[in-house]
């Protein structure tokens, strides 16, 4: 991160320096990842401490950048630290245990959350070519998998294998557990993988994602497997799903809030009388975390910005017959909307 | 969990009622499995607030428990509450934010990881069995990755590789992030799986385990990719790693400390002359994390029980050079160490 950007979320903090724990956190401030690790950031400086088995990789990686790295623990870290009363730390992402042993040192403690979501709602551009990437390689791995999906395989079978085409592109794992239903499961929209087989005329739904130097890819994708000629209701519910989903892409733009951009599709399917069938908001920030800010919801007063990257999931559900959602993930580029999801297909696929 | 074992950890964290969020502490008191979710346990019930995602299979998989099932979020939680004064959360694994409402909302916290601890540690045979079949599945899933290895292919793809068999095998996921290492990588013990391409004769390490209803296994195994002839250091460092390996599964009884047992695998190391290469300590508790108690170290004073499981895994690591870790999960059983691991070869392997 550029040392303007490090000293915007110093001073909006409002303490004496920031003490950064939380892995993706400390990703986020500094480019660089370990599994532990400890980031202070004051007006001044930016450090990173690291202990021997990061040391090394940590100086090579952030040579160059604002931030200085330091060999050490724990112990050293509190050393660091012995000149500050008030510690901005993130409240969300910080244990108990560790909060009480900060505050038995007398350190005082502010959440520093809100200075770092502010900033991380915006994403430069570096970070977009990152998602851009996690993006693409979901949508390779999908791709991938649909000539290997045969009759009888079960549901997590299916997500093991998609998850496994991801990793060959390339993604360092799984952005959340991947949501693979056949048949009726679907219509539940958090729908447990489990142990269904897949029959011929199934609708199949795949809500996954991937990691790509922390940044996720978040993707929704329904489709037949083979038509048997009971799909009438199906089709017409998909069709409007995805004239929702397109509109979102056509008509949202910068300066509406979270609650004008998720009435675009609830118009839309309020229209087709299947408003009451979408059950949970459209779109939620995706990131480091696969949820995050902005909302995109009937509740949401968040007003949207360019650089803003989040989900566009219209999805209508149907007790016990079926469920259809339709995601990409997209971003706010000169005023519009850029969707990161350009290889699949959107119209209805019968494999 | 039976009514009298939910007692006695009531009663040894000594607050008015626990109250838990972490999944997978939820999971241990009731055996039930959701993302979201608050567990409340006093003297007289253990209720598990479930939302309407889960409500209806959480009723189902807890009939006849001595767990009651009610539905609602966080807000019917917070109602539960009220009775109580004094809450036992779990330091370690409650965000800072959830503290400070609860605090906010009048109770006094008090750390209940302690008494939930010394309840984990010791195994029921139930878990017992769980663990055995993710130990199974991680050897199985080893087993159908070795007739597919290839010179060239990279650690990254050999881990999506063997992490995608186990998941064919059964298994919900990893336990941790698979560690895959070619040639000299190996000599840093928490080697990142890259990029680096198999040759022929190149030692593989690969520290690996999967995921079972929640419940870990750990194994590590080293060997070689052809014999390149160039291999008699790492030969007789390998004889002496597994010598130390089933010494611990020999000598280990219930009653040694944590430190007796590491002394175990180490002054057999140390009569070699390769004690100095042995950097890390033998062993640590394996359950629904896959770091816990008991630490079998040169510090570890605990005192090893029956239903302890846990890891032995001595290695040796010559910078630059080689490492070598042979690693089972094993537990402790009428006295003696019984492995969970008896499929894959402890022998070295050339493939």
């Amino acid at each position: 991160m550029s040392k303007d950007k490090l000293q915007q979320i110093f001073e909006a903090a409002g303490v004496d320096a920031l003490y950064i724990e939380a892995d993706f956190l400390r990703r986020y401030l500094t480019g660089f990842y370990s599994t532990d690790g400890y980031v202070i950031l004051d007006g001044k400086s930016c450090r990173y401490v690291a202990d021997l088995r990061y040391f090394e990789a940590a100086e090579k990686a952030l040579a160059g950048s604002p931030v200085e790295v330091i060999e050490g623990s724990y112990k050293e870290a509190m050393e660091l630290l012995k000149p500050y009363k008030t510690l901005g730390v993130s409240y969300p992402y910080i244990d108990l245990e560790r909060a009480e042993d900060l505050r038995g040192r007398g350190y005082a403690l502010k959440d520093c959350m809100p200075a770092l979501k502010d900033a991380m709602v915006i994403k430069t551009d570096k970070e977009l070519d990152i998602i851009q990437r996690a993006c693409t390689i979901a949508e390779d791995g999908f791709l991938a998998t649909l000539p290997e999906i045969r009759e009888g395989m079960t549901e997590s079978q299916l997500a093991a294998l998609l998850e496994y085409n991801m990793r060959k592109f390339g993604a360092s794992g799984t952005s959340f557990e991947t949501i693979c239903a056949f048949g009726a499961g679907a219509s539940v929209p958090h729908h447990e993988t489990g142990e269904t087989k897949l029959k011929f005329g199934d609708p199949i739904l795949i809500d996954f994602g991937c990691k790509v130097e922390g940044y996720c890819s978040d993707i929704t994708r329904t489709f037949l497997f083979g038509d048997d000629g009971h799909h009438e209701d199906f089709k017409k519910a998909y069709a409007e799903v995805l004239k929702a989903h397109e509109l979102v892409k056509e008509k949202v733009v910068s300066g509406m809030t979270g609650k004008e951009a998720d009435e675009v599709a609830r118009g839309s399917l309020r229209a087709a009388g299947l408003d009451k069938l979408f059950t949970h908001s459209l779109g939620h920030g995706v990131g480091l975390l696969i949820h995050e800010y902005p909302r995109l919801s009937p509740a949401s007063g968040e007003v949207l910005q360019n650089g803003m990257v989040f989900s566009d999931e219209p999805g209508v559900y149907e007790a016990g017959k079926f469920g259809i959602r339709i995601e990409d993930t997209v971003c706010l580029k000169d005023g519009k909307i850029k969707s990161f999801m350009s290889k699949t297909e959107h119209d209805l696929l019968i494999l």
